[in-house]
């Protein structure tokens, strides 16, 4: 099975999964700029939801450029990964409706947390087959993905504390990855040469 | 007509369907997590759709690697297979906001026996053309294909006995699914050499 | 321009309209059978439109294989047909929803009837550039899109009457067409010699 | 990375724009001509932000046309793009609900106006990298893309004098936009000589 016809159905189903969300941002009723105001919230969480996939959606790239066959694991790591995202509208959804709530802020993160294991188990199921010494070295040596657990970890339990700091802990992580991930892009350039 | 533009329909439309499944997941009115409980079985009816739809992307994918030239019979009998899985959102929509009644239980049933039956069709048209004698041995010792559909009429006729019954009939085929179509794999290894 | 990207983007949007289509398959309230009858129209009008996309798809796959070159004209004249096309869900939810009425059942023959003209223009615009004499005579001779638009307008017109009739007007072109366009794949074929 | 699935996914991501905005279209509750009547203007604001998703997607083409090499500013300037462009559907559902208010049409030129500069701004970092002087002398002279912002801006002003003339103007740019970007194809086919 060629790579090809994983990425076509992965892009297309993280472009569908950053184009529903949209959906979210529901017309309003009135006409002025009061009935504007409840739609902020909801704008802010697809603005961050927004970012996310797109993160997921350039270092999904850089990963399977490591890819040279697709098999069961791999593709059964992929599809894990997707579903887990393609839940991000729901609770995009729901944190923008009730921004200053404990369980959608609590949720939101608890999405984010599963897909990020579902990205580490198709990176490892990926480095495992295709993986050298040297990208091995510099996943281990990846801050960002260690960090990440931790600050969705920390947003779920203070979700409970205050809404906000929890939100806060989320758009953290999303401006950390926003900065392409180098170490892949390397390895990938290097196993290229 | 080259079957690049039939894959990458296929993909396209398979992508839609996964993935518009999770509208029915609708964001809750309420904020705690008592909001959440309706979506419980909305949740696991969504898993398993989205489970059957990746495990259909991934055989679809086996099946059509062995098509060499797609014609009219091809492409109609690819649209059918389409056609009733693009009922899946729909029929998992039902099931999931009634998991304890007959009818939503048995609809999901015949939905997946008629996209079995569908596949079965394709995979007819595609080996008349397509297939040899290892080929057809191999898909006729397929003891999943011919499972499958025993245990969707058995899920049919048992959710007016019991839906939970019907559904753990659905649930199994697709645990039985999971592990990719080795045959399928092997014939089209085997017609690459 | 390449082809490549008109067909890519042509295939996501027939892709999507076919199955944003089955949105309009609403999950019931009720939970039994009684519950399911009034999608029974709503049913037949989707089996309808999926299969009139599924045409469209496949004539506009061989109408596109003659084109060398994507300029302007072609480019929006193939805008010009997936905007009509994108109309075929609500008006399929209309007739599905009101199939005893009038204006339903006409609005989708205009519809149907737009998206031909648009079909012929199209076609007008490819073959200006890359037909050749037999092209055209084929084409010329193409008794099935020379009845269409009459079915059509008799369709609307006989809406007025009686939506069965009109409907069934609507039916009889889709059948007509399922048959794969011969003509043009002929002179695909011979354009590749 | 290859701009190959730069290009998928744009493509993706705007085939969904274009066919989820006719999800506004509602299929209407009454089934006579006064029941589509509504639907008038919901209708022809579709039909203007469906052809300016067709402008941004084929002058998109021509400009990814010219990018050798994807880096992180390119994708993260096309995602920008995307994402004002998604916020299209909400903002056109909103003026053909209201199209003789203020507020609607004073938003859909915001959107209009964010994503106009959205564009300048892609084109500005594609062009650093991969622009000559010819280029960079054809773009300067590019009236249209200097007209469009002060266009949008006096629509969004004019919004609150009358919204007709503020809708006008929107539909104005896109009639001027509908004549392909001429400059651009000929630095193109420039670069390909």
């Amino acid at each position: 099975m060629g790579k090809g016809r994983l990425e076509a159905f992965s892009d297309g189903v993280l472009a569908i999964i950053i184009t529903i969300m949209v959906l979210e941002l529901k017309v309003p009723h009135g006409t002025d700029l009061e009935a504007l105001r409840p739609l902020g919230p909801v704008f802010v969480s697809y603005l961050v939801s927004f970012t996310y996939v797109g993160i997921y959606w350039n270092n999904h790239h850089h990963l399977i450029h490591l890819v040279k066959k697709v098999h069961g694991p791999v593709m059964w790591a992929n599809l894990h990964l997707l579903f887990w995202l393609s839940l991000l509208p729901a609770t995009t959804g729901w944190v923008g409706e009730h921004p200053h709530m404990a369980w959608p802020a609590a949720l939101y993160g608890i999405v984010l947390l599963a897909a990020a294991i579902a990205y580490v188990i198709l990176q490892a199921v990926i480095l495992r087959d295709h993986g050298d010494d040297e990208m091995r070295r510099e996943i281990g040596a990846d801050w960002k993905g260690k960090l990440s657990p931790v600050l969705y970890l920390a947003g779920i339990a203070l979700a409970f504390v205050s809404p906000w700091i929890s939100e806060l802990c989320y758009v953290t992580v999303a401006i950390i990855w926003i900065v392409p991930d180098r170490r892949l892009a390397r390895a990938a350039r290097g196993s290229d040469e």
